[in-house]
This record gives C-alpha cells, structure tokens and sequence, in this order.
C-alpha cells in the first residue's frame, strides 16, 4: 500500500470559517486551507467548501482527484444517511441538502458528512486523547455544549443522527431560557454564550473593567474577574460547573464510558468550572462507573475537525464498500 | 438445522426466586421451572439455579447436556468480561465470582451474565416488543429503576458492565436519600420501594383504608387512592413521574433511540405516573429526537428473564466462538 493511497479530505464548517485538510490514516496534516465564508447562502458554502479542498491539496502537492474520500462536520444536527443539515444555528440553516449541494461541484469523491461533535470525537479516539479507547465520550463546552459518544468501538449517531446534543439536556426544569426555546437546557448555563451574557447584562463591576466593554465578556475574562472578586463572575462560573457536573455524572452513571474528553474554549478559558465539572462528576457519578473512569482533556484542539472529519469518512466509507 | 441444535436455558435470579426455561431462537420457551430460594449463600443459589435448570430441561424432555449454552441475569451489577457479581442488593452479595461457582457445578455447558435490565433489553429487540430495533432504550421502574441500552444493534453493558443504572442519576441534586446512599436519585422518587416508603410514612388517609395495613401500599394501590381524592398519593405519584420524564428526556436527548419501552410493575400499576412520565419526554426531549421516538410497552413481561437471557446468552456465545 502506498501512503498516498489513503489520504482524505477533511472539512471543519463553522458559521464563520470553513477549514480543509489533507490528512493521512495516522492523523497527520500533509496540506490545509482555511477560508472566512462570504456568505452563508448554501450553494455559495459548497462552492467555498469545494474551494478550500482544493487549495489544501494544492498545498499538499497532491491532485484532488487522487483523494479518496471528503468528511465534512458541521456545527449542527445532520440527518443520518441523508447528507441533509437538519438545523446549523450558526449558519442560519434548515434542512439543508449539503451532501447534495456539494456532489454538484465535486461529482467524482465520496463524501460523508456528521455533525463536530462526532467527528471531534472520532478524531480523539483515532489519534487523539481517546486513542484505542472502546467506550469514549467528549464533552465541549464552548458557545454550545455537546458531546461526541462512542461506543463499543463505533460512533454512536443516533437513530436519525442527532445524539449527542447533551446542550439541551434540562438541568434547571423551569429555569433559564435556551437559545432553543426551552427553559433549563445546560447551555443556558454553561455554554459561552449564554454565560456572556448572564454576566454582562449585570454592570458596573470588575468584569467590565477588564474587559473594556460588555461586547467582549468571555470565560476566561469571568474567571479572571472571579480571581480577582468579581461574586458574580464567580457565581455564574461555579453554578455552570455544577450543574455541567451533574448532567456529566448522570452521563457515565447512564454509559459507563472508559473515558471522558472535557474541552472545549470555555472549559479552557475557566479552571474554576472545569474543577467544579470534575468535582460534580467525583460526587454524583454512580461509584462503579466512576471507579471505571479517566477524565482527560482533548489532545487535538484545533484540528480535531479537519482531522476527525478524514478519519470518520474513511472509516465510514471504508465500512460501506 | 435441527432446531434442538440451537436451545439455550435462560435464568432469572431475583432476591426471593430462581426461574429456569429453555428457549429456542424464536424466543419459544419449550420448558421452565421456578424455584423459591431456600437461602441467598452464593453456593447454595448456585446449586439452586442448576436444579432449576436441569428441572426446565426435564419438562422440556430434553437431557441438560444438549443446551448449548446458559445465559443468566442477575438484578444487580455485573463485571463485564468476569463472571463477576459485583452487587446484588436484593440477594445482599457484593462481588460474588458466581460464574465460577455456576461452572463448578455444571462444567460443560458455556454461560454468560449479564444484569437483568441488560438481558430484558435484549429479550425485547430479539422477540419482543423492539424486534429488529437497533437503537433501543428499555426503562423498568419497579422496586428499581434501570435501563437496558442496545445501540447500533449492540447491548451496551458500559467499559466495566455497569451501564444502564438509570435508577442513581441525580434529579433533585440535595433530595432524597436514596438507598445506595447518596440524595436525589431517580430510583429515591420513582422506585416502587421508596414510593411506598413515602406513602405510608403519613397516615390516616384513603390509601390505608384501600390497603389495610402500611406495609402493603404498592403504586397500584396508591393509583386507586389519588383517583379516590388521596393528595399525597397524587402528588407523590405525579412528582415521581415528572422526575422521571425529564430523565427519560434527557436520555432520548443524548442517545437519539429510535424507541422507547416503558414498563416495570410500578408504571404497570400508575397510569398517571406513565402519563406524566410521557408527558415528560414530549415536553422536555430536544424536538429531533422526540420526533425520531417511538414510545411503547415491553412485550415479553415476566419471561423477559428467562427468554432475554437465553437469547443474549446465544448472540454472546455465537460471536465469541
């Protein structure tokens, strides 16, 4: 087998950016790209999405025709089997026909297409911080909250392809409201977004100080302000760690996983969360699955995307041949 | 194939009896057996399941040495991989190495264990009521409260076996004492035990006249006294059953099950449990996954037992050989 015989793209869409990689079975990099999206239109990301691919071969050196395959993850819920995003907020889409959307421009490559949660935690799990581990779940807490879960092995989608979206778990029944339009979902607490805002929309304090303005409030500038007295940095910070804790706890009390990837920006921006999350998870898990626990963090960072997004399609691919 | 070429014996081991059937492939029962266990000594409940074993052999006119295999479930949790009991709270054992005593007294024959919520689940997919579902969550809320899990076609037993302990997911963080000793689990508020607990401790009300005496308040009997007027019968039964629609929301949410079995004598016996619970989940589960679920009732009732553990006992034995 030559090396190049099993090279992949991957794709990494977000609402802002698309990024492309060529990668190799062992995860590594050969060629990228990352472009800023000029519109969200979706027949205009596929022709960017096209685009980036290319270019990132061209920076391997290598022809896009040889590559094998296409995995694109996207910050959203994709429908199993169909190629279709059901719902990408950060994009503005519904039941978008991607997989068909981008066929049109590229006729000749297999694609796969999965929602970043999934292809975050294959990629970990191929290459990363989950290497080898058989029951997996990564957890990233950014401006939203979701998880990748694999199990026996395998990715767990779901029956239609949305499992995982763990944001949207109650925590709080009656309690804040979610960009989703229910009342309680843990990213109303703890996902980057909502905790900007609970902690701007309070003035006058540290927070703002170090900050500059409202508009620029972040974990780690909470976290910072908690250090330096801010109560309320402090409490919105410890409260999102609790209650991230319990929904954790009832996690591997319901899986049983082997390990568990905590990451993402805010868990990176606040210590101070991730020592409460860990905490909640020491205090409530069921002591059996806890024993059987390692907690760690993601090793892949800003590449899990493009990377996992490979991995996935040619595992995927590999499996439908 | 002759169809005697495929039977295996199924066990069900409780607390309070042993039963014994032999099963053929299509979830037949040619033969069976319950046993009162006379003591819960691990070797003496060993020698009781074997008796009951050979005895269902007996009333199928079948000799033991043709079963090609013995699947037993145990209400408890069992080591993955081990043949472990690691606890059983109903027999009172806490790491009991019962395969090896099986093996001691019957040498021949291949077994496997499994936990009964586990076996239940795969009774339900193989002839029951998920047939041919490959995304299942089966929920039994008896005296406990567990989750019999098959993803993607497989029993998920967790990294360790201990997956499905639904029962100690924390709902009401800071509420009740549950007894594996920490507060605000599911099984301290849902659990037929603790239900009946809360019931009686209060008395002088409809549901005494309905049962007599303290000691026989069941969820049925509670039923019939929240219709009669009984409020604490009603509020007990309607918190129970909320409490566990937002952990069956939050389980649809993160798994994405194509179906939902709901069943256990506690729910058989509280209609206005199962509502709420159901209504819970439709209020309460991300909108995608909600609309991906069917919710029913387990088929196989009490020879779950014996018929799941037969036929897990045959999937395991087959795709270990």
């Amino acid at each position: 087998m030559k090396l190049r015989d099993e090279l992949y793209l991957g794709i990494d869409l977000g609402g802002t950016n698309v990024r492309a990689a060529v990668v190799d079975p062992v995860g590594h990099v050969l060629g990228q790209e990352k472009h800023r999206l000029l519109s969200r239109e979706p027949p205009q990301v596929a022709e960017a999405v096209v685009r980036a691919a290319k270019t990132a071969c061209g920076a391997a050196g290598l022809p896009f025709t040889e590559m094998k395959g296409m995995g694109i993850g996207v910050a959203g819920m994709v429908q199993k089997g169909t190629g279709m995003v059901l719902n990408a907020p950060n994009l503005g889409w519904k039941e978008v026909p991607f997989v068909k959307l981008l066929q049109a421009r590229a006729p000749r490559i297999p694609l796969w297409l999965a929602n970043d949660l999934s292809v975050a935690a294959w990629g970990e799990r191929e290459v990363g911080a989950g290497r080898g581990v058989n029951d997996l779940i990564v957890v990233l807490v950014g401006s939203g909250v979701g998880a990748g879960i694999i199990m026996g092995g395998k990715l767990h989608e779901g029956a239609t392809g949305v499992a995982g979206e763990i944001g949207h778990i109650q925590v709080q029944p009656g309690g804040r409201l979610c960009g989703c339009g229910q009342r309680g979902c843990l990213e109303a607490y703890a996902g980057g977004h909502h905790l900007a805002t609970w902690a701007r929309d309070d003035t006058g304090r540290k927070l703002l100080e170090i900050v500059g303005e409202p508009e620029k409030v972040t974990a780690a500038a909470m976290e910072r302000a908690a250090h330096e007295g801010d109560a309320l940095s402090r409490r919105l910070l410890e409260e999102a760690g609790s209650l991230l804790g319990i929904a954790l706890a009832n996690l591997v009390t319901t899986l049983n996983p082997a390990r568990l990837l905590l990451g993402g920006g805010v868990l990176a921006g606040s210590p101070r969360m991730m020592r409460e999350a860990i905490a909640g998870v020491d205090a409530h898990a069921s002591k059996l699955s806890r024993a059987a626990l390692q907690i760690s963090a993601p090793d892949l960072g800003d590449q899990a995307g493009v990377v996992g997004a490979a991995l996935l399609a040619r595992a995927s691919l590999a499996e439908a041949a």
